[in-house]
């Protein structure tokens, strides 16, 4: 599926697609389940018009970028994403495209959906120069995690967030709460929230921090995440501020041992979905639990720890990101890992790097947020 | 120092300055002891040159994209330091704009030093708009850490660059020799080297590492900068690989425990340097070893391990930037830390958060190096 189209690309046509995928960035949140696309109609080097798909249901980046230029006859369309072909909930952009006048189009990735797909070669039928796609899957996945997801991968895509110092904790030891990241980083947290389906979290964290789970950022989410607590042993009570619906359409779930579920769900009453899974000596059996949530329409989650819930995702190759926020600071031993060693874990607890990771790659910028650097982090093709 | 002129500045003025700030990079490893410096020469939206300090007493920014313009009458002039109004190795840069017939400067930091300032102001008195200083101290000294550097600070600038894994280790355990970043970021730290006039590395370093602690890379520093090795114990022999001199002007250097010195330099002959420090308990006395290197014309040092010399330089309040690679693999326990925690360090043991660092800054943004991420660290204002 690599381009090759990319040939012929000058540093203008690299620059406005660059430009295009940072538009279509401003979806996020809000138009999943479809991707995140980004537009720029441009002639030359004069940019006539920008858009991008802000609303699940609403007009795509293409109309939108076009329906803000008076005169496209002859000018160049940059996509983030394959211009659609098919009447969905707006028409196919393919025809917006020629009404306008585009005489090319270069757009980055692929339409991978038969539906959707095949703009490109209609455009070309209809006689304009169409260039693209540009680039990897591995690169398009990165942008559009859910979009460009492995279609045979039945289960939620699953991203853990951590917050690890230099020395690699999460927190210090004893079960105090301190900020590792500042209030840069926390509001990328919200943000990042927002694109995901639910917001997951272990025992452990529940309890020492009894997070809300809420995204409550600038990016307000088309569709909150619903909070989720993994809970064995079906110690949860109705004053968890992430019990507390505030509005939101959906229950908050609480994920328990079979054996706890009834009791649960009794003490908990009617605000709370309390859903049962299996159980071995390690805990919770996590692949049965995300199977559970993807039952109930939960097809993206963000982990947000703790440690050992994050360590058991990790082993057991149910993570398809890693949101590192690296802060500058120390912990010192004693801290909780951010990636401790289970005894029974995959790797190695000497030391001789046999839990390495060669299967994640950094596909997408580090980013600055204040003093804290975040590194997203993809599961390798 | 912070400006009163950003008020005044559009988007295209700072787009134009970030330029000449990423052009001024270039001349990294080759301009030491002037700072880096970059110049744009635009006229509205359109570029008509740029430069670029490329070489120490060679021409600067300024002058190398005037020259590059045939007429520069009524352009703006963007560049990332405040133009010399001095006859030094070359004619003032204030000469040449004036001549070239520039009607508008904007420069990003100020020029410190008494003998070159003064730039700005003379500008402003020959009837152009100049706009600067914009921005800060600690940005302008985060891009040109040793030109900015505090005049009152007594000894070398040092920086302390570590390949960190995810889990806070530079290597597994047992001295097994591993590469946690990849070729990208090796490249990266022989262009970091080529602008030190030093790179240091202690005992435990050189003896499982045998560096060579050249800059061999594209970047071609002007000065190749000097091997140091620290060696309390006088261990180190002729057939070291940074004791190889391969032509550099200059010895390199082994830093031993003063009882050492004689027997040391008398069996590494003369193609090495012994400097003689004291020592206490805990090893060699790091602050007059940096003392004596600062006797011998080091102003920079590049440190690159190991954890337990960078550990005590941390405790030491001696470093003044981190560079910190993070790998996206984990060691797992057993590892040999980044940042060990010494017994008797200013820090906690236990994981209270005590070896916090809440002076350090990141001021510059995280760059992706193939698969590893590079975050430097500034120590705060």
């Amino acid at each position: 599926m690599a381009s090759s189209a990319a040939s012929h690309l000058s540093d203008l046509d690299y620059r406005l697609l660059r430009r295009s995928i940072l538009l279509g960035r401003r979806g996020w949140g809000r138009v999943h389940p479809n991707p995140m696309v980004g537009c720029v109609v441009a002639r030359g080097r004069e940019v006539l018009a920008e858009g991008y798909h802000a609303l699940f249901g609403g007009p795509h980046a293409e109309t939108t970028a076009l329906a803000a230029v008076e005169n496209a006859r002859g000018a160049t369309l940059y996509s983030s994403l394959e211009p659609c072909n098919h009447v969905g909930k707006t028409p196919p952009c393919t025809e917006a495209i020629r009404g306008a006048g585009i005489k090319r189009v270069v757009y980055w990735a692929p339409e991978p959906g038969s539906a959707a797909g095949g703009g490109a070669e209609h455009l070309r039928r209809a006689g304009l120069r169409v260039d693209g796609p540009v680039g990897e899957w591995t690169d398009w996945a990165a942008e559009n995690p859910f979009f460009f997801r492995d279609p045979d991968m039945h289960r939620p895509y699953l991203a853990l967030k951590l917050a690890v110092s230099l020395d690699g904790y999460i927190a210090p030891g004893g079960g105090r709460r301190v900020w590792l990241t500042g209030p840069e980083a926390r509001a990328e947290v919200h943000r990042i929230r927002a694109g995901f389906d639910a917001v997951l979290v272990g025992s452990g964290t529940w309890r020492a921090d009894d997070p809300r789970l809420t995204a409550r950022g600038e990016t307000v989410p088309r569709v909150p995440p619903v909070p989720v607590l993994l809970d064995r042993q079906g110690q949860a009570t109705r004053d968890l501020r992430a019990l507390r619906r505030e509005g939101a359409a959906r229950r908050p779930i609480v994920v328990t041992a079979a054996g706890q579920a009834m009791r649960l769900q009794g003490s908990l009453g009617e605000e709370a979905e309390v859903v049962p899974v299996s159980q071995d000596r390690r805990g919770l059996d996590l692949e049965e639990a995300l199977g559970a949530l993807a039952d109930r329409g939960v097809d993206t989650i963000l982990c947000e720890g703790g440690g050992i819930l994050a360590a058991a995702l990790l082993d057991g190759g149910l993570v398809d990101r890693i949101y590192v926020f690296l802060a500058p600071c120390l912990i010192g031993a004693g801290g909780v890992p951010a990636f401790p060693v289970r005894p029974n874990g995959a790797g190695a607890a000497d030391g001789t790097g046999g839990r390495a990771m060669p299967e994640w790659r950094s596909r997408l910028e580090p980013v600055r947020f204040g003093n804290d650097t975040l590194v997203v982090l993809d599961r390798g093709a």
